[in-house]
């Protein structure tokens, strides 16, 4: 969410927001400014949506999907700068910002190194103890969060295939995302309903998922985030934020 | 304080903080990166210097001192994100952020224009109300701390001389800058004893000040905190943050 | 043209490029990346478009409409640097670039500042001497090329409203902007030819116009240079670089 | 050379002038500004120093060190974009510009990756073919060169330690900067007059090198530059540009 630049206009947050309980707004390094961050605040507090700082690397022109080798400092320090900036807008707004999700290339990173990850979860830690970290089901971003006593969702992925390593099967590979809404919208349910889901091979494996991600900046992104909330809602799955 | 960027160096922090009860710390937009605001506030709480924010507009090549035509709306969001940033690098590393200073051109436009003084003065309360705004004395961002009850601190500077309207000489007017530590030092004592100062034109003026600015970032920093202090000390004026 | 940037999309430059003879292709510094430059530059080159650079303020998030109050020195640095920049698009891709048209703010600023024009005609006319500088009629811009002998291209406008000195209306003034398309197309075919339009207090003004500019970033650009192109063909006029 | 950036001074430009015969100069991207590109081809010209692009990654923050995983196209991009604005103060200021060298982390990724360096080599021949290219001895950048008929100047390291195949001692290995200025001189005799080196394991392996790499950034740059140069003259070696 909120992952417009100045004149720049990118995802419908508005419609999105319809069908989430949780918003990751960005931060202003790989995408968002703060005048969007301040609407996009209000946006979330007006419908309700719990609202997450989506800190990411500092390369706009990437929008933070490029890997930067930072240091694990770096990842500390920009990581509080970002919460920091985003928390100012939600107090300013009268709200409680409620949890922190690394975004793309960063959240990637996180998933598997963890220096990156333990830097990572110190810095949510440090700034306020009571938010709580997502990550990738499995990864070290959750580790990490277990290893200082801080509170983590795991996350999972409706529109993404997985490795039978519990990884995500990376954008490259043919198949690695769903393009087909209803196809999401059964692996959500699977996911909620069972903790599992089959794997790009075929093999079915365990996913131990808080949360499911829905993608705001895709063309189809309003169609996808529609049908996976109805199909959870018709097996009776109550969505509600982390808490 | 804490104006340096990636691999560039800027200002004597460490020396200047011996003479100083008060730190205004750069917070991404001018000047500074994470790194540097986090190292400069440890270095603040270690030496048990009052932090606060020193938010500018959003010009690294010009260090915020071209004035930016913003509107009030986008001096409100960025003030509100720069000092989120800083007081999260404050909270990570324990302490309290105590205050507010607009930066460089950001700083002189507010002091001239009552829509940017209040915008910046209703970020600054909305963040957190407990935040002093320090603000050039006798100027709009003093009266816009006034109109909605937020504490201000009104600046008087001892390197520069004044106008008969209380209004700093602009730097390209000859002798606006005291280039003598020593005359500058007489001016601090002045201030700081009898609230006024000679003008520019040789007229006396008042300047009601509660907190006198020394520069971090020009070759001769060092020397003029050094003899200003000093001075000071010798007068038998107490420094210490306002509060 | 080509002021998308990294993921974010601006303006439908394929479409338009069929109603102009002429594109102003921005450089990176208000908007434009360097694989939007390269990709706009051959997008003009495939479809017979005279391509010219589009230099603009250092403010991606002000998308270059934010006067900043630059030097004649730094306007002169960045013209230098931008339109090399896009120029090496252009060799690189086998053309020429024909024209430099300052953006925005720059655009403004330069119209009413000689100082400031004359920096950028004096930096077009040092990195190229055979480029042709567009700027708006009866302005300073004209005159800086004038002064040292380089080529211009007096720019009139279809969809803005002129004050009876020949300048434009500002957006902030009521009908500064012309919201229809069939008067945006009458005003373009009456200056073609008759170099003079009726001002916003109802006087007829002249206007020594060399070339037309048409948006391309509205939401009804499309729209406006299709009706203006028709008209003027309609009108027997032939639209064809200027050289 | 010109790594300054608006108010941050990196690099004394001027002193090491005096010790070589070629100067990189960077775009903007890792270091340098507008302003700052301006003058310091203005003191290579007026001290005959050739000139050549130094076009880095865009990470100011990171100095143009940290690695980003950017896609051959964006490799090509970025360095038609710097290239050409560099070019163009060549120009404007009555000179011409001869080479080409990529910077920090792009240099290296371009030294290992034939792909990028393949895309780096397009975007030299493209904007110019009379450029060179330079490149780290034996790596992909002078093999990329070759594959198009682009000419190229392998360059060796006086102040950098090898490893047995040829290319640099990582900075993170012990031994891999050579901080002695004696020991750095006899090392780039050595390559100058035999063409091979003693690599960190003290084997003595093959450097092809036409042209040797002198840092401008470093506390000790004088020195290396100083000591470098007179040991050099002392062996009857003539430093000149590569051409």
């Amino acid at each position: 969410m909120g992952e417009s630049f100045g004149a720049y206009r990118i995802g419908r947050d508005e419609d999105i927001l319809s069908y989430v309980s949780s918003a990751n707004i960005a931060c202003g390094f790989h995408a968002g400014d703060p005048g969007v961050m301040r609407r996009t605040v209000r946006l979330c507090l007006d419908r309700g949506v719990s609202i997450g700082a989506h800190p990411g690397l500092p390369d706009l022109a990437g929008f933070g999907r490029r890997e930067i080798r930072i240091t694990a400092s770096e990842a500390y320090e920009l990581t509080v700068y970002q919460i920091g900036a985003l928390q100012a807008f939600v107090r300013a707004e009268g709200g409680v910002m409620r949890h922190v999700k690394p975004h793309g290339a960063l959240y990637n990173m996180a998933a598997a190194d963890p220096a990156l990850a333990d830097a990572i979860a110190c810095a949510v830690q440090r700034v306020d103890p009571a938010l709580i970290l997502y990550g990738l089901a499995g990864s070290e971003l959750i580790r990490a969060a277990a290893r200082i006593g801080l509170r983590a969702a795991a996350e999972a992925f409706a529109d993404r295939a997985y490795r039978p390593d519990g990884t995500l099967a990376p954008r490259s590979q043919s198949g690695a995302v769903i393009a087909d809404a209803a196809q999401a919208a059964q692996q959500a349910v699977r996911i909620a309903q069972t903790q599992s889901v089959t794997a790009i091979d075929g093999r079915d494996i365990a996913i131990a998922a808080d949360t499911l991600c829905i993608h705001g900046d895709t063309p189809d992104a309003l169609e996808f985030a529609s049908r996976i909330r109805q199909e959870l809602e018709r097996s009776g799955i109550d969505i509600r934020p982390v808490s």
